[in-house]
């Protein structure tokens, strides 16, 4: 479609300061994965491309106010306003925009339509397998983690502390990931994804101990 | 051995200030793979416990000339000076200096010794399979780098760029290190860290296209 070009063009320039963790390359992962997943579940492919597209432009905005703005909300937002400005038909807006506020499931935002759903696994599958490995280890390089700490009470450390690392974000959230797909599709990359990393860590523990 | 704890408190106070792709836990895990090559090779234990334990104590004055310093050759200074405040015998004092002068294996500074040469096996040990993938991305988070990016040509990048991604270091570095083995434990070692380090990054390679 015609629009495709100038929608994306707008979408990256959201990212030009993003850290690696959260840059606009995770957005064209989660976009093929929602694609993927999408022929798959039979989904609308132009909401779902779209929506994966724009799903983090307010990410920034988020990281810039500590947590303050939630980047699904503000997003959804600032999605509304460009496609609105497109002239696009007020039904697709609505779907697009629906996917885009409900991607991080928090409060009253659930996902609801078949888009959404796989928006949101698409969105959390980027965060398990040798993909969400490597993107846990480089974010707790940017906020200054160490590589490790498996003796620690996990529970009792803190996010942004030196304490937040790999290991914590894996077994305080990584590894409960699978169990919240909503998709059938989903279900299964999930499951392939978790294996693997629950053999990284695995790994990863013997050989921390010198073995 | 009753200097072993001025020793260690010694060493570990040179990271205070260090990232955790190079700090004082690295110096802990050479430690003990250190110990397990050295009783397979039957080599002096506490000449490679000491210089296990010293072996990085002038990274951080290496990184902070920019590379100007070598932590090796300035380590193998400082060594010798804590070394021989404490009245140990010379010949200790020598064989240890040498294990840490020699950890690089750059320029003329070559392991000849067998525990110089398990010092150079340990670390280099530290550098790939799971903990090796993890440092990478840890560092490339500390330096600003990208996820990922195996479409680039790679020679043709630079590091500290956000293009010093884990797969560069990979692709460039971490992949020939079994090759460079000097102990036959170390050998065997490699060869298992170097498979499981293939297995990731191939899974990754197809994670990355959305499969």
């Amino acid at each position: 479609m015609s629009y495709d070009t100038t929608l994306v063009l707008q979408a990256q320039k959201c990212f030009q300061t993003s850290k690696g963790s959260h840059d606009w390359d995770h957005s064209l992962r989660v976009h093929k994965l929602s694609l993927k997943i999408g022929e798959e579940e039979k989904a609308n492919m132009q909401v779902l491309s779209t929506a994966a597209y724009l799903h983090d432009i307010a990410r920034k905005i988020q990281d810039d106010s500590q947590g303050k703005i939630c980047h699904a909300e503000m997003g959804a937002v600032m999605a509304k306003t460009m496609l609105t400005r497109l002239n696009l038909n007020q039904t697709f807006i609505n779907e697009v925009v629906h996917c885009i506020k409900t991607h991080r499931y928090r409060g009253q935002n659930i996902p609801e339509s078949l888009e959404a759903k796989i928006l949101f696994d698409a969105d959390k599958l980027d965060s398990i397998g040798a993909v969400g490995i490597g993107r846990t280890f480089l974010y707790a390089g940017e906020i200054g983690a160490k590589l490790y700490n498996k003796e620690k009470n996990l529970a009792e450390t803190k996010q942004y502390t030196p304490e937040a690392t790999a290991y914590r974000e894996f077994a305080l959230k990584l590894k409960y990931i699978k169990d919240r797909m909503l998709t059938q599709a989903g279900k299964k990359l999930a499951q392939e994804r978790h294996d693997f990393m629950m053999l990284f860590f695995e790994r990863m523990n013997l050989e921390v101990d010198g073995n």
